[in-house]
């Protein structure tokens, strides 16, 4: 059976960026290789939507997230950490164990922060010197008001940190116009390459920054990714075929072009959740993202027969809930190399699988609604 | 042309290597990733030699150096590193950064170090925690005796760790039997798949230490990472594809059996050697290794002219020398996916290109001496 990944990370494969995979492998100190780097750097510019340099890692997204955390701050530093979902309580996690104070916004899990929450927080305690968030929390389908979140922190001290690992792609986020100071990003999302690499921008507030920071660091080291980076470098041996794989899907979203990249998630995000409220399921985001849908399935159904049968009948591998959420929620992703059919493909699978599993389901309304979405 | 490249890392792919990174991407939380995972488990320990579970990262073979400074250490902590090149100096980089104090044998570059030296170093002091080693010093070409420091270290409190990052599966490193703590291994060498993913052994003796460690570590958390690949998994996504390229080359490996690859090795390696020097070349290294031969290229001819010569006309990349060596060696790895015919075609773009360049060469004498060690 022909396997359709509809999880939030990894993606789909484009063919181009399997295939080119399969070659012989370049050495990391030749031309050819910085012909790479080199065009890679400039297109994460444009993805990342900042004239800084994008810092490159082979690592998943977690070890950016350190790699920020490591670089950025001492021990006993004051942080606010929004925490919204899995993804949340990793920033709060991650910072704790360097030894940074972490006071944190405790969302329950599906909300979106109130950024006035973020502003009384911060004025509250001028010792806070970074707030941590996420662009969208992929454990609940969230996307936060990063463009609002942005407007407390610019012109104040504190720096303004986003994890944009499954959201980038999928989700506005104009990192120098909205006056981000951090975005990390993984690979394997809307980037659409396997898992493996992982992103850091950083701007010019944030940079002065890891001036002050006395947290050991030596794999993660910014200064020196930077300084390898601006001769088309990298510091140790990266994941060579990845960085590759890269350069085609990067081609691939620059013919595209980003606002159509943005407004294809856009649309089959809405395709699918109408297509899901149509059959009488609730959405369980309450500011749902364009990364995945997080729909609540009923008990009666259950979230592991639901996956097991989408999966085994029709190939269909959606994600489950994580934590608290797991026999709660499917989380169905259109990210990435995703298009109209693929959105019918999962829909059609639901409905099928539900009516299956004894939920009531008018077979093809999910569809009928979707269609009319994804028709127009 | 095609490209042949004979450097210590990234090493030639064999094609069930390449062709299987083409395939469509599985999801890391699946049946199907998790029996890779086993596999994987299981074919590790034989490579390395331990019937310890080999922790799996991903990233390049430093993040597993300083995975492992982070996981066993604290500040102020004492250790001794053999300095011999440009990775020896990595193990006191990275220990430095993170407050260990380090004491160092510096080596001669090209000298392999004296185990006597090491035994009398912990003599006089008592409080050396840890004696941090490579197998093969990656920028020398030169092999460690690590069979007869393990007997130093053995049934003392100080444990012993090896950078076999670019030396496992071209030397023996019998991990168990010779009683050593702490291996780290990459992917790009002798296990012949792309980088991106690094290893680490730990003896029992070695996890006992990782108990006190209070660094911080997050992404490289060794308890963390030992728990889930209990279970068939890792704690974060994973570099999924090169764990899948890797289950084909560990297969290979086992196909073709551990002492047929460091057989493989030794005699490639031996060839090489022999048919430099019939070419009256100098051999760098005073204890040569199986990974790599590093020839003193005499100035009139030039590293810098020799390497784009042999790339440029014969498709042939060999690594010049590092730091202080850049212009004085170049080493030629026969590492990895390596066979007869490809010692005869890096000796002969050597010869010819040697020639060219103006150095008086007897052609097919190097061939020949090469010959007569394969024809065997």
């Amino acid at each position: 059976m022909k396997r359709k990944l509809f999880t939030p990370g990894p993606t789909p494969l484009p063919e181009e960026v399997r295939l080119i995979q399969a070659r012989g492998i370049i050495h990391h100190r030749s031309k050819e290789f910085s012909d790479v780097l080199k065009e890679i750097r400039e297109e994460l510019r444009y993805v990342f939507q900042t004239k800084e340099e994008v810092l490159l890692f082979s690592s998943s997204g977690t070890g950016a997230m350190e790699a920020v955390v490591a670089n950025i701050f001492s021990p006993g530093d004051k942080v606010l950490v929004i925490r919204g979902g899995k993804f949340g309580e990793r920033w709060a996690e991650i910072a704790a164990t360097f030894g940074v104070q972490v006071i944190s916004i405790d969302l329950e899990w599906g909300h979106a922060v109130n950024p006035e929450l973020i502003e009384k927080k911060l004025r509250e305690d001028s010792g806070i010197k970074a707030v941590f968030t996420q662009l969208v929390e992929t454990s609940t389908g969230v996307v936060y008001d990063i463009e609002t979140i942005a407007r407390v922190t610019k012109g104040k001290a504190v720096i303004l940190i986003v994890d944009a690992v499954s959201g980038l792609g999928a989700e506005a986020l104009c990192t120098d116009k909205w006056g981000v100071d951090v975005v990390v990003a993984g690979s394997q999302k809307a980037l659409m390459i396997p898992p493996g690499l992982a992103f850091v921008a950083l701007s010019g507030k944030a940079w002065k920054l890891t001036e002050n920071s006395d947290l050991p660091k030596y794999y993660w080291d910014f200064k020196k990714a930077k300084k390898a980076q601006d001769k088309n470098q990298t510091v140790y041996t990266p994941a060579i075929t990845l960085v590759c794989a890269l350069r085609e899907s990067l081609r691939l979203l620059k013919k595209e072009g980003w606002d159509n990249v943005l407004g294809r998630h856009a649309k089959l995000a809405k395709a699918t959740r109408q297509g899901v409220l149509a059959l009488g399921l609730q959405i369980f985001s309450k500011a749902p993202s364009n990364v995945l849908t997080a729909v609540e399935i009923p008990s009666s159904v259950g979230v592991k027969r639901l996956r097991g049968l989408m999966r085994d009948r029709y190939g269909v591998e959606v994600a489950g809930g994580q934590a608290a959420l797991a026999e709660k929620i499917i989380r169905i992703a259109h990210l990435g190399a995703m298009e109209v059919t693929d959105i019918i493909v999962v829909l059609s699978a639901l409905e099928m699988s539900l009516s299956e599993l004894g939920y009531p389901v008018e077979m093809g309304k999910g569809i009928a609604a979707a269609e009319a979405i994804l028709g127009r």
